[in-house]
């Protein structure tokens, strides 16, 4: 039940970068593959270690992006459906029919607002965060406008100095108000701690979670004792979600990032200590690159850089060969060591990129392939959907 | 005799940020919003100052991926054409009619040179540029094939570690090469230095570019003793393009950021001391951001973070007010240091993006505004555009 494209009257290169069936070797570089052989595994084993714990898995579509990535989540791995982060984004998964989105997020603007409002008239259940009681006015009113309900969950910060309340007394109040609201059901709690993610240890993530998870348990309490029952409690990702799973605390898991992995995740380590890209998951997202100029004999450039790969958590990681890395990019190349002169003009390589979702954020297209060939391509539904 | 669109048929939000007409406090952020003025006023002085020099200016079409920008360079800068660094812009640009294209970087990928051998049947002048004499029969087969010219540039590595020839005799051979070969004409040669553009004084950019212009002019030297005459030498950018001109050896300069800034261009100093960004250019581009949370007083949320902008060049500045700070971003949050209190929910900012180019190439639309009010949307027409 994927997206099918008539990709036959779709122009190879300035509408896409690879047709159905093509060798690797043949793709128009640079663009995203997707192993999937990899991203099927990975997905199965989310699917496993969320009905291990008891847990439902929403999977968080800010990472992929992608309707048919999705559905092969709740396909083979059950999620229940999807979490984003933006209005627009919601926009693209109510359309398609997913018939579960949480915005994952605080939404203020008027026109969003009514935007959000409408979304479930496509016939899904839609959800949302609050850290502040003065939104729930807006919110109440224009659910109302539009006849729908929007779920609302208290946003709390888990000590992540982003979004979300301080106190259980504030939550507590955020909750009270919503459910008060017409047009709004007070749905539970979101305590997703981001910087706790990736830090390289296990126990170094354990300790910098203990916290979050105080305050969420003290957060749950106070709201039964006010007869507001948290029906969900969600959070987690995929640096973390074995310690969320063990605290007994969450009812749903929002991993993305583990159905791709990327450089920046590959590295830490589990409770084993084992690298997370070498025994739970595998490297299903990668950028193809071509060598285009190997002008000195030590140093290969490629066309793949800053608008094909982000940055900001660290440069990519040439897939499958130690013999060659890369040591940095402009906008249009990236600068590849080759001290033994092994790469050839047009030579292909996979890089794995330092972060997954903005790295994907800035393609059109996910390429699929298995075994060395491309099987098909999906859109990256919502790229550039941040408003 | 910019792109026109059926705004009314698109919808707010889900297909474009803003309506012509809107208030700028009613785009959906987060954007890029283009401040014509600025935008007018920087195109119109790069027109003078190329003319000044005797000078022609190609616009470098890899920073705002626009053909309605592009237009306007031509219109109000005299601009001569574009260059770009990828078949697929390229496309874009030829597509739309622009007559004079550069791809300004190698192609070696057979399916990429069949697609840029097609492109003069569009009616322009198609040049490309060229560092490997093996290039030449690929090049030269691909355009007799579809019985175009190719125009090909000697790229010469300026000290960059990036692409081009590292010697005089290396590019006398290419460029006989050229001459030689069916369906290839030699053109002249590219010229350009990317790591000396950001460096912090004209006196360290000067220092620079010494050895570039040296190299530069020993092959051009090295070429007219051949009787292989370099019609064309073009290079430059907004840091440096006083330089090239000032070399007397240039006959075209290939800046493209002055156009809008930003905030890594607007921190380095010309040749009197002055800021980029406070005498000779004004920032054009921002990225518009709306508050979403204040959930601590002393710290606002923004909705513009990692998808939004571009990071690896430095954090974005905030336009116009120096009372708060953008003090580090995750993939669609900015935290913003507010240590008044004074941003209010809903609050819209002016974001000055670190690097304008990966930023550009985020986003679908450029909201076009003048005295607080929407005048147009362009789309940013090669967005995405890598391959």
């Amino acid at each position: 039940m994927t997206t099918t494209h008539d990709f036959d009257r779709l122009e190879i290169g300035y509408d896409i970068p690879a047709r159905p069936g093509m060798a690797e070797a043949e793709i128009q570089t640079p663009c995203l593959i997707l192993d999937l052989d990899a991203l099927e595994a990975n997905i199965r084993k989310m699917g496993e270690v969320s009905r291990s714990y008891g847990l439902r898995h929403r999977a968080h579509g800010k990472m992929h992006k992608s309707v048919d990535v999705l559905r092969l989540q709740q396909e083979l791995g059950g999620a229940i459906g999807v979490c984003c982060q933006k209005v627009s984004e919601a926009e693209v998964f109510a359309r398609a029919g997913i018939a579960d989105i949480l915005v994952s997020n605080e939404i203020r603007d008027r026109a969003k607002i009514d935007r959000l409002a409408r979304l479930p008239l496509y016939g899904g259940r839609i959800s949302v965060c609050i850290d502040d009681a003065e939104n729930v006015p807006d919110l109440s009113e224009a659910a109302v406008r539009h006849g729908t309900e929007l779920h609302c969950l208290v946003e709390i910060a888990c000590g992540a100095r982003r979004c979300g309340v301080e106190t259980p007394e504030a939550a507590r109040a955020i909750a009270e108000a919503v459910g008060a609201a017409p047009g709004l059901h007070f749905a539970g709690v979101q305590a997703y701690q981001g910087p706790a993610q990736h830090l390289e240890t296990f126990e170094m993530r354990r300790v910098a979670l203990a916290p979050a998870f105080d305050q969420l348990r003290a957060t749950l309490d106070l709201l039964a004792q006010a007869g507001l029952a948290a029906g969900i409690v969600t959070g987690g990702g995929t640096g973390s979600y074995v310690l969320e799973a063990e605290s007994g605390l969450y009812t749903e898991l929002q991993c993305g990032s583990y159905a791709f992995m990327d450089a920046d995740y590959g590295r830490i380590r589990d409770r084993d200590g084992q690298r997370l890209d070498e025994g739970m998951w595998r490297n299903a997202l990668f950028v193809l690159t071509s060598v285009m100029s190997h002008a000195t004999p030590d140093r290969a450039i490629c066309d793949a850089g800053l608008k094909s790969l982000s940055m900001e958590s660290g440069l990519p990681r040439l897939h499958g060969r130690d013999d060659a890395t890369y040591l940095g990019a402009s906008d249009e190349h990236g600068t590849i060591e080759d001290p033994h002169g092994r790469l050839g003009i047009n030579e292909r390589l996979r890089l794995v990129p330092g972060h997954c979702d903005p790295t994907c954020n800035l393609h059109d297209w996910y390429v699929a392939v298995r075994n060395g060939q491309v099987e098909t391509l999906w859109p990256v539904s919502a790229r550039g959907k941040s408003y």
